[in-house]
């Protein structure tokens, strides 16, 4: 067991050293990088879609794409006109910092405002592995339940801003999900986090997201 | 990478070892376990809680829970009159061999006919970690999507059943899923899988996917 744990440390003090590398990169280029974190499903990759549709005229949004396997997703971002990077980990549940590291060799990143990274689809390990980003977004569909924020509280503790997607889906005859409860959960482990109601797919609540997001961004260019 | 490599092997043939010792036991008492796999909230626990009461008089089922953190769940399925045995991993993204060997020790094995393990929300590391089940049984709601058996092939691969949960938020107002697609995907890696659409909320479905249950109890029972 302690074996276990002494590996683990090793394997983090490596990708720190790559993380640092990346917050260097971005604190250096004035570039926001956002790491978006979530269950499969929950909706990343349509949220992602409609910002970049959204700022197009304003913010200049880059997306490196992690998934276990396929690259449905980069082709999605790509159909919005945004760059995008595909890492296939094969098997691994999480991005780590030399990947994006990696990633960000293949991005324009001097034409960029934002690198939004989308984790793989996982609620549990992609929080325990800085990537150097300058903050974590959670996201959660009402599909998935009120309860998340307490249950997979790792996350929610270090994330800026939460997003509870597909509002869509809640009403009586819908999701049953008490937005209250799910943010109330989070703030017991994160005072300052920001939580955004909305449907990526209907646009409802996308407006707060982005002019929040606008802001981060014009922050990370004149601190 | 090597050394990473080495040491996950080993740490997999710890966990087989005691895969092994359960598998022993599953097969001596002739009893059925189920490992269920899935993303964060697509309705494992009421699945289970609707599936106790509904086979309550012919099917005697007990419930070990595997979370990150809290016992809410294995409250709920206490709720339904059935024993359960809660771990919580502490932050870690799977449950291992060894935990459910410990946890069998909790339950009335003597007096059940199948034993169901809800793993960690979690839709790629639990399945790379053997338990010692009979089988896996892979669950999805239709609001995370119609392509997450493409995307995380690795589950559907190894799954006896899918359960595709949540129906009732199907529709022209609703989730976007196509059943076929999933289930066809899922084919192509796994051509046996039995797929069981189904709502737990409404009730829908859970017949089906009730009587596979109860047959797969007497194949166990008189092989």
């Amino acid at each position: 067991m302690r074996k276990q744990v002494e590996i683990r440390q090793k394997i983090l003090k490596t990708n720190e050293e790559f993380a640092q590398a990346n917050r260097d990169f971005f604190r250096r280029e004035k570039l926001l990088c956002l790491n978006m974190i979530s269950s499969p499903g929950s909706g990343k990759t349509t949220i992602l879609a409609k910002t970049i549709k959204r700022l197009r005229e304003t913010v200049r949004i880059g997306v490196i794409e992690g998934d276990v396997q396929t690259d449905f997703d980069a082709e999605k971002i790509r159909a919005m006109g945004a760059p995008a990077v595909q890492i296939e980990t094969r098997g691994a549940c999480h991005l780590n910092a030399r990947q994006i590291s990696q990633a960000l060799d293949e991005l324009p990143t001097d034409k960029l405002d934002v690198v939004f990274i989308e984790n793989v689809g996982n609620l549990v390990c992609p929080s325990a592995f800085e990537l150097g980003e300058n903050g974590k977004v959670a996201v959660l569909s009402v599909a998935e339940g009120d309860d998340k924020p307490a249950k997979y509280p790792a996350l929610f503790a270090k994330a800026r801003a939460m997003l509870i997607n597909k509002t869509d889906l809640l009403g009586p005859a819908g999701a049953d999900f008490d937005i209250d409860r799910a943010e109330a959960d989070a703030r017991k482990v994160n005072k300052s986090i920001r939580a955004f109601p909305m449907s990526a797919k209907t646009g409802d609540g996308l407006e707060a997201w982005c002019n929040w997001l606008t802001e981060q961004v014009r922050a990370t260019r004149e601190p």
